[in-house]
């Protein structure tokens, strides 16, 4: 029996968490499946933001560094971030960015190793993590003289056994596929293997049920801008098992790292705790906007919180997986995001196996020297990449990620945010992929990479 | 002849840059002398940062990395910057905090000293350099196995001679005293004596004027918030000779410093130039409040420029001693910031010498575990903790600095930005200064450190 549209209004309308929707201020002609990217903006950040510009900079000024509580907000709003994730109280900072944040976690991750395992100089990551994770483990490992090596997913378990295996470092969802770590049991797998394991939740918080506690983990760090919600390059976040935390310095000892930050001494005390991971002066309006965005998921806790959010999010994948399967039949479009749902993040990718006939070449090339990232040769990659922007002509927001050329093919990358996502969007969005395959107006010029020149 | 509140009028009435004021939202209650902190408001940025918030993240979402410019913002705004610091379009990046810039700008350095003069391990500063800076230092020498040595500003000429001498790490106008480097002159005679020179321009970018590229310095970095009027923990900046700029990574290799950040490839290939002094996403409202602060400063051009805002500075900073000694003569009060223009910055420090009978023990003590930052003990402290508050109290908004009881009295500071300051706010300023002094209101009990809780 195929699913209706009526089907899927009747799930919005029993859909406990519908209301949630209503925090955030959407354009009414966006169907928007790339919050795992940049989550939409909360309807409070723009009086937030406001208040933070108009009142406590512009008129309290210099005051606001403690009557607003400017110097406490990254502590504030990690511990905020901390429910989120299965941390506790003053584990967490939302501070920096999620790069420089992996730098000092590996940093620290390297140091503990060092000393309590010496003769261990190997990271292990996955090929496909998000690159700026393997730029600053390579850059981290060219520093130390250690070796960064890099395996397929089921290659993990095989990796464990190598004895000069110091740091796990892998990120939980992965960014173009999807597909979801067991973290527990890789976290438990690594330590007994004698390895530390530092967890990159970029597109896990806010988006699944994430345990650090539960799980022992050692080092996480995390984003602020994809399913936080926090606005446009907003604060990372780092956390740290409080068993680790205060065991060595982190490199990038600022003053608010420090134990006294005001009175000013010339030589440096870290503070107790994960207060030592943060460094420098942290940009307040930014972070302000993500203390908004995470106010957005908090508000799903008196409705059953992140496991609510997962049965939901859960529900919206399937339900668009189904209807892809249902209704673009035909059109070469295969699922890259695994099926099974211990597996999956909040997020859906298609990749297109059948290569449509290129389209006229039109238009000018694009200027020498001009980013070339959405122009990578892959199998399909001239349909992924034109699809996806026939889909935004419509409206409907996706993203499309190239392939690498070594088995990871150029994909169509849909996210499902569950907090403003509804049912009938999930319909209304696999509709407008019917139309754009059966129409053929994916081979618009417009649509074409030769005209991208970003 | 004394200064009278007419002739401080006329000095207003003629000022060329009179009418840049008129870019500020500040109080009308306030004299803002506490610009070197937290710069004020600019009268644009609310709408700008309203217009980031509501159009380019809420309506536009992800499109904005494109079409609002987010992804190239950190080099706009930097090149923004190189005009008010003598240095070249493409040389200067607006990025993360001044500490995390100075780690990077430390870390090359070092990587270059180690290549082209192997054998010296030394880092030279301040010992009165703004902590954050030896901080960041301190942990690089300990995990470089180098050595963090700290002087008297008449001691660097000494400690030039050096052979181990690798880098000298100044701030070239001082956070406490105001007192000003000669940078050229220190410049030259580092490099003659086989150092690099990094520069933190903290309190001179937007304050005076500043050649890096006439100095022939090696590496800059500076503040976003300070007399860049950028908004509370705005991004900094980081600022590299080019003749450096390519000669190695620095380790905080994230993707925003790749050379193709969107080809994904899973190896680092560092960006050309300044760009690879980026690691990782930056957060965009933040970033915009900065660019409307510094359009303030470049507002000026068309007027002068720095050399006209260096020369109303000095005007009023001149204004400001002349005042003091003449009008709060017979309280104690001893110049701290040199007299002398050329080692003058934009801001004067007091300290009371005479130590005022102290203030009947009132209230409660601060909890335990409190910020104890603003009551370290010193000469004097106890008057100048309070005679701050009493004038904050009046809307004159300077601020007070503890000393280190080696040599660095307790300080009154007071910051001069000649953007939005005129000559009659001297004179009022002064004025409330002559009064809390003469009529020993400061002696209140609510002034008293002991009610300061953070």
């Amino acid at each position: 029996m195929t699913t209706t549209r009526q089907d899927c209004r009747a799930l919005d309308a029993k859909d406990p968490l519908r209301a949630l929707r209503d925090l955030f201020d959407i354009p009414a002609d966006t169907i928007y499946l790339d919050g795992n990217s940049l989550g939409a903006m909360p309807r409070s950040a723009p009086a937030r933001v406001a208040e933070v510009v108009t009142r406590e900079w512009g008129r309290d000024l210099i005051r606001s560094w403690n009557s607003a509580g400017w110097f406490e907000m990254p502590r504030k709003v990690g511990d905020q971030i901390a429910r989120l994730i299965g941390a506790a109280p003053g584990t967490t900072i939302a501070t920096d960015s999620t790069s420089v944040n992996l730098f000092k976690a590996l940093s620290a991750a390297q140091r503990i190793s060092a000393e309590t395992r010496p003769g261990r100089w190997r990271i292990v990551s996955e090929r496909s993590n998000f690159p700026t994770d393997l730029y600053i483990a390579e850059a981290l490992c060219k520093d130390k003289g250690w070796e960064l090596v890099l395996v397929e997913p089921h290659e993990i378990a095989e990796a464990l056994k190598d004895e000069k295996l110091a740091i796990l470092m892998l990120t939980h969802v992965n960014y173009r596929t999807g597909a979801m770590h067991d973290m527990a049991a890789i976290t438990q797998a690594a330590h007994a293997a004698g390895a530390l394991v530092v967890w990159d939740l970029a597109h896990s918080a806010g988006a699944v049920p994430v345990d650090l506690s539960g799980a022992d983990a050692d080092f996480a760090v995390g984003c602020g801008y994809k399913y936080l919600n926090g606005g446009p390059g907003a604060p990372a976040f780092v956390w740290v098992n409080p068993r680790h935390a205060e065991r060595c310095w982190q490199p990038l000892a600022g003053w608010w790292g420090h134990d006294k930050p005001f009175a000013f001494t010339p030589d440096y005390q870290p503070a107790p705790g994960i207060v030592r991971y943060q460094c420098g002066t942290q940009p307040m309006i930014s972070l302000a906007a993500l203390e908004c965005g995470v106010a957005t998921v908090l508000a799903a806790e008196p409705l059953g919180g992140m496991a609510a959010l997962r049965r939901k999010s859960l529900a919206l994948t399937d339900l668009f997986i189904a209807l892809v399967e249902e209704r673009c039949a035909g059109h070469g479009l295969s699922l890259v995001t695994p099926r099974e749902h211990a597996r999956r993040g909040s997020q859906v990718c298609l990749s297109i196996t059948v290569s449509p006939p290129a389209p006229p070449l039109r238009g000018s090339l694009p200027p020498e020297g001009a980013p070339t990232g959405l122009g990578r040769p892959g199998a399909g990659g001239e349909g992924a990449y034109a699809i996806v922007q026939a889909l935004i002509a419509r409206g409907v927001i996706g993203d499309y990620r190239a392939g690498d050329g070594a088995g990871h093919p150029d994909i169509l990358r849909f996210g499902f945010t569950p907090l403003y996502l509804g049912f009938e969007d999930v319909w209304n969005a696999v509709e407008h992929l019917r139309e754009v395959l059966q129409s053929g107006e994916w081979q618009r010029p417009e649509f074409n990479r030769q005209h991208a020149v970003t």
